[in-house]
């Protein structure tokens, strides 16, 4: 992974470490349901921002080498299915 | 796009649009909403493989190339934002 | 179904049906994949906000009916059914 | 929050958090980018199993309460706010 994506992709996920212990006090503490499952939504599109940081990351580095030097079905394959398992 | 792309998804798209007739046949005769809401579903299932047989034929044509011509920050910034568009 | 959900849902779905069209114009006319791709994705945006019209339609008929009536167990079985089927 | 729901979203709370910290190491020792972010899809699923966990709770007590009481726009009016963010 580049270094500049690393350090983004772990000072995201102290974020997502921090928020997901906000959700467990939440239900510790018996909070409504419905606004611990905004909190977890929103968890998850955190998630889903970390994810784009990688992608973008991936993109620039490995899928263009990998063209580069002829390894094109395997990284276009990888694309499709991360595509793919995302819409699941 | 591709011919064998371009066949397989105007092929998917007559399906879906089979498919969207029926649902508005359902809506016409008062069924269970329920019954719609499973079928709409399956709809956007449907359309989600048609955009992975289009994305498939895509990174095998276009991105390729672009990579190929020194483009990469054109088809890789349009990778990530369909990929983010995705996730909305 | 309520008729003025009813009536809603078939004007959406006359949108739908139209903008589907639209897309397949474009397939025809061999314009550019990612630009196809940023169609579909309206598209099922569209679908989705059907299926909430439908949806808060359902819940102030048959769910609270249901409810009142003693049939929470099956109407609320079908919320989390849906519910589920929507994550995937 | 019913006993037997919160008991059940604590445990699954801590094997996401377990996972979180798997992710996290792989982001620290460098694994591949595509290895990484199917970790994080993973991740999603299991907040989205927490999610239908939680939700299934609130429908047999707040919502069930909610329509017996009189309170239906509110719980139902949460409901499908809840049905629309998850969309997102």
């Amino acid at each position: 992974m580049l270094q500049d994506t690393k350090q983004d992709c772990l000072k995201r996920l102290n974020y997502i470490e921090g928020h997901l212990q906000g959700i467990r006090r939440m239900v510790d503490d018996d909070k409504y349901c419905v606004d611990v499952l905004k909190q977890t939504f929103a968890l998850r599109r955190a998630i889903e921002k970390l994810e784009q940081i990688m992608l973008n990351g991936h993109l620039h580095s490995c899928v263009i080498e990998g063209v580069r030097e002829g390894r094109e079905d395997q990284v276009l394959g990888e694309l499709l299915e991360l595509y793919s398992l995302n819409q699941k």
